[in-house]
């Protein structure tokens, strides 16, 4: 099967035809558009698997890129492929991790539970798109095959995976994380800004002991920096590539050392620590590290949660809130009520949140239903993973710039919270006992008086005492916390 | 404020015009494309809530198309709003919900959650056509206003569930629950084709007593026949409108009997009981009628997993499974193993329906979410509920089309399965007594023997009485079983 | 096989032995403590699975007395069961529904998915406690044998669904309605007592426009009173039996019309409308009956958690929250801060529904995991399923008892937030249009004025009007919503 | 204050009393069982939270003592507590550590939010049982004071969520690990021991190429041993320790140096390196670390569902399934059918799992629900937490028993599937193309012959050549997979 090395043709993206093409697979021929590089099992694909408009997400070609660019590499390399075929599977996987060939990838989501059909889909678009190249026939599958070339040494089933630890750590990593650290950075910032601004605590929604607002801050920001710790401790797992295990683990027609180099290929082109998974019957009948994975997105959500709670109920009111607030005034809040103002970051941001831990549940229930040799939940799962990374990082983005860095104090209400509450009372409980200074704080209440008074009216301590010991700003701590 | 009555102009849908218009709202101006019917708060809301790439479904907007025409209607006839007015806003809601401006209807599902800004967007792309229809200037806000006229006597928060009620009854009657018949008819079917076909029944995998093919599949079919009532008795909930309640569910703003009218006008536009809900604090403060209907759809994805799993399982092989069944080979099932052909629409179905019963927590979750006279958890319920409506219509019909229409057993190895099982020693239990009964079944499991083998060699029964009892056709029962 | 027929001993319930008995089934023989009556399959489950120490619920032994009852009297009554060993057999029944026999049924959740075991348990159980009444020898099996009598013409795999049902049915009709009525009632009175309270309204936690803390309640009722409904109704799909389906669903072993007499039997002991599944394939291949009850809970759940939730924001305080509601003061609320009171009811009622929405998911996931003939997930089903029902039902009952009951309003504090509240500018926005309106709004909240007074320097209003518009018990709608 | 040291009586623990006895709190007196140790604030809990049964675990009364024991010494060497004191509050809370006071811990689960009526109980116990060592008068508080001297520098808020800490610990490191590690190495085993018995393998659950019993068992393997990992590191947020910050994270009435110290004693009693938590507000605020391990516990479940699927697939059968596995016969499997055999410590364990699931979304769900100082859902959370370690652990042991170390394989059956297997065309890709590979395996599905005789009759390949590639034991793979 000696082929002459053909020139390489100056052809940019894009097929100029209108119509169909007779493509062709092991079911037969059927017809795709002209315009476009795919063959006949993405054809099939497309119309078996038409369900709703949710689309295999990009991310996953650009992957795919990286991994046939990797593959011809090493098939290249030990001259199982000439190296022009080698040359030019690189270079139209060059165009895919570009992006240069979005709109030839239409696969559903829903589709078949190993990745094949998109396997399939990357191997023909490369193999027809080399085709142009080289000046041949599109569908010919001659000179470059998208099988026994593109797809040389590998299997859906270890590919597939692959491709979706790729996308799912370049996600992380170059679109999740730098929007968190830069909310992080944002809230810590607030932190030090308010440090000494004293307010009331609040446990149980009830008035508690005062603390300043940097310290409340400050406990933010550390939930943000342990949930981005989480986030790439989390995600460690997934640099284990299964490529090599082909079929079902073993490796089948795939050369020795073939998932070691080619994970390396993948390493040197992407800049992450990408290595051959140790146990590839692991990780092509498991979905674990994606699970893992996904764990540390819920770790995220479940902090930035609470911190959106907390701040649409600081910034509550204008006058019958809690008010300690300002958030800014973005949009108008109601269609009704002229002048309104919502804290509408917040809420966007606690929806986001409700929709990640779902989907870190469709991904843990998808990675329990594997078997044997395969988990084919693969889809459903790489599409919920970069969908929550996405919106997270999206809306930390958002909420940091519309709701973070504009927002400001009101100090008035704040300062009357703590001069008015009764929860001061547990200053003097070491002095005089948590029993009489429970007696003075039910007293307090009962008779609709200020601390002091109950406290002076007790007996139990005199006012210079009461001065001495009742100070908010001495009840906040002389310990530093580590914010960040 | 006495208007001419304008002509309206025939203008078709559509704006002709490039760079940007100003708009402006209480936050003050900002420039909109000036080929888009929306204005400031729409803009703005675009700004501020690019967040990931979920856009509200089209199906609220054209829900929301009746709310406003059905506004339209009634403030109209009472007087309140000029019958000019009233014509023109029901014409461009006509519009909307024929889906003509679905482009100008552009937001994030993140966005406040209320979905005011949704509410808004409808407000001003009707405000702005309409005054194009009548040769005003866009943005002006007159002569017809988006608070004042189109918003008229309404709220986000009374016009936002209704739109989402719509939305949801709309997809379930139309688009979810025919496929689900039609998928219902075609397993019928087959369970009436295969009714006289004698098969190994499982139990815990394990095998057990015989069933025909047409009851297993008469299982099926009943479970979806509930289902579908399910589907629809949950939905009922749903036919309860909030529309009259306006900000807080007071009904401030709106005139008495505005709910039932505007409900009694959107009955007769969609055709479906629509009511107003007997008290507006719960329908606004909570979710809960949408958390019920949404139990219907996973009632529906419960049952079609079990199903699809079945199926892949009983057309498991070719020659190392249970084969019992023949699916249609629908597309090359691996990139490495030639002539490999996988249960794949029943994958599709079991990922689908994986992410219905998370998309169910969504809502579950979010509805549980709510404070004081609202829930503001709205636009990510909506979202969810008619993305897992519309998957499971959609794959429900492509498993029909593709794996249960043209499926057909392997009846040499159903046969084989049923002679050489031990299981059918539990019609000697009556007879012998089911501790006789469980020898004879040891027995024959220990020494690899038939079943007739090791009776007759314990003694316990008379090879003539064995053949008169064990007779698996007699074993399966002579009750009719209701399949639908 | 005749047998004289014995005279019942009168011999009250327990075995006064100590050590071991030997028993014996087709494993062979086994050590079980003497003064139990189980016998060998018993013992081998508790040795095989103990797990944690979840316990299968009584509640459902109780359930097996009504089917091991029903049972006897239908094979009685046909002559396939001497009248006397059916006597017997409904005695020992009894005993088991009265709950006398509890301590001899010790199984745990974790076992067999189809609770065979439990079945077991329950038919050895009934066995010797017969044979003790009948004189006989303990685990001799006769002359009442726990497979061929007790368990006559049925199968662990349609009498343990069939217990399940019963079991459900009790403990919602039971338990957990009464509760729930109750609560709903006494949420009714508040409403009631308080209709005519003005207060202001909050959507997004911002200030709103005003309502009566009856009306706010009356939300709350008919959250209730629906949820109710939803639970009733989605209990429904319970009353269906899987008895007469014996092993999978063909009835093999039981006569004609079994399945129909045993419910008949069962629904007028119990006094529930229980009947025969129209699908014994699909009630025993399936769960959904069972998924569909559960969402039931959920419903309740979710406005539950949404009450509790605003309830406990209400009386958020005492001075530096919203303070409109004060709680009983139960119990201290700190260890640490004397005289703090926490709204500790609502706090358990939240974590009981968090509890309850999750284990609605387990509900819902084992549902949809049955292979063929069985879902073999039951045990963990129906554990899953009482328990939410049961501290639901034990939540609703403490909340009412010791949160709602002596609840009690801070007419001072919300009188005060209506006055200060600017959302009233929505009442002149029909007079004066939105835009105008808001800009009083924003006008009164940047210079920190009243209402009235921004209202009157902005030349929109007289004074007059505004004072006969801006009436807050004014706005609070005159329509009577359906609290109930 | 000055209280002459007591010495200290040698009483057992217990109270020889009947009847009731009087003790006090803030909230007045009330009476307590005589002879149990709690006071006024366990009694009032116990009435107003007897919701359902589920008690606090006895481990986190237990971890409790090594809080109490740790504060107790700090307090002591710093001399704010008398050193009798310290001492006798040590001794009893050895006493608890071990055990001795289990039954003095009555409460319930469903309580206040932060463990407050725990941390009391556990005061009131300490308090009064060293009362008795002094031979003072019980309820008085006198000379050990509760809150003064046993909650001596501490809150609920911290001591709770410290407490939680160290149970989680020891459960996962003294229960569930050393399981896991021992089911691990029984598999291990058992992948060692089949290291070389070839067998089909199975994508999608059809037919693929082959692969050894070895092979895939240490996929198995290789997914625990991760999942060990995942657990060990998921928990490493633990150590951080709340103690030190008091009720809202600031340390009010704490020493400085208290949480430093109090972690160092706590490490140094437990032998776990718990240390003070970087930052309290955080600590205490959230429940991150608990959500985080708790994702450990999942990591764990997700593969041990797939394994157990996996194991009662093989076993499946025994005459008409794939019956590659043969699984001990612990028990009868059915009581219809007699002599049947089920796969029960497989669907012991999926059970389990699916419980774990859940309560890992309970946990995650109640970690997003805290407000400012204080996440008031911990009970909730802790008790979830340790009930799925519990179930885990024991599922994995009870599996190993009875399920993993006495299987064994079906040989013959094993052959049989490898022989008949068409997917072995497979190897003949590399050689011939996939195209004439997949029209070889065609035809021979087609025509029901062996992949041998269609190749021959395709002309594509010689007999020597098929001969010599398609050697299943040559297609297994040379490269050693990482079992351990």
């Amino acid at each position: 099967m000696t082929t002459r090395v053909p020139k390489l043709l100056d052809v940019p993206v894009g097929l100029d035809a209108t119509g169909t093409r007779r493509e062709t697979d092991s079911m037969g021929a059927i017809d795709v558009p002209a315009d476009r590089y795919w063959g006949a099992q993405t054809e099939r694909s497309l119309i078996h698997f038409s369900i709703g408009d949710d689309r295999m997400p990009t991310a996953v070609y650009h992957a795919y890129g990286y991994v046939k660019k990797a593959a011809a590499i090493v098939n290249g390399r030990a001259g199982r492929l000439p190296a022009w075929k080698s040359d030019v599977i690189q270079r139209v996987a060059n165009e895919v991790i570009a992006g240069k060939l979005d709109e030839h990838f239409p696969l559903y989501v829903w589709q078949t539970g190993s990745g094949t059909q998109s396997n399939m889909n990357t191997n023909e678009v490369i193999s027809n798109r080399a085709i142009q190249l080289v000046g041949g026939e599109l569908g010919s599958k001659s000179p470059i095959h998208p099988n026994d070339h593109v797809n040389m040494g590998q299997s859906s089933n270890d590919t597939f995976p692959t491709a979706m630890h790729i996308a799912a750590v370049k996600e992380i990593h170059e679109h999740l994380l730098p929007s968190v650290q830069m909310l992080h950075q944002a809230i810590e910032a607030k932190s030090r800004q308010w440090h000494d601004v004293v307010k009331i605590g609040r446990t149980h929604l009830e008035d508690a002991v005062p603390l300043t607002v940097g310290q409340e801050w400050s406990g933010y920001a550390h939930q943000l920096k342990q949930a981005i710790d989480r986030v790439a401790r989390s995600a460690e797992g997934l640099y284990e590539l299964a490529m090599g295990g082909t079929a079902v683990g073993t490796g089948l027609n795939a050369p020795p050392g073939f998932g070691e180099q080619v994970a390396a290929e993948i390493a040197s082109a992407t800049g992450f620590p990408f290595t051959t998974a140790a146990n590839k019957f692991a990780a092509q009948g498991g979905l674990d590290a994606m699970v893992g994975a996904s764990a540390g997105l819920r770790a995220l959500a479940v902090p930035l949660m609470k911190i959106a709670n907390d701040i649409r109920w600081l910034a509550s009111g204008p006058r019958c809130g809690l008010a300690e607030l300002n958030l800014p005034a973005n949009e108008p809040g109601s269609s009704i009520m002229p002048g309104k103002v919502n804290p509408t970051q917040c809420e966007a941001m606690v929806m986001v949140c409700i929709q990640v831990l779902s989907e870190d549940t469709v991904i843990a229930f998808a990675g329990s239903q594997g078997n044997f040799e395969l988990n084919a939940m693969r889809p459903v799962v790489i599409n919920n993973f970069l969908h929550a990374a996405t919106i997270l990082a999206d809306a930390c983005t958002k909420m940091r710039e519309y709701c973070i860095e504009d927002a400001d104090l009101n100090r008035e209400q704040i300062d009357s919270y703590v001069n008015r509450s009764l929860m001061l009372v547990t200053a003097l409980s070491p002095v005089i006992g948590y029993d009489k200074a429970s007696a003075i704080a039910h007293k307090a209440n009962d008779e609709g008086t200020t601390l002091r008074e109950a406290a002076l009216a007790s007996g139990y301590i005199s006012a210079e005492e009461f001065d001495h010991i009742v100070r908010p700003a001495a009840m906040v701590g002389r310990e530093e916390n580590d914010a960040a």
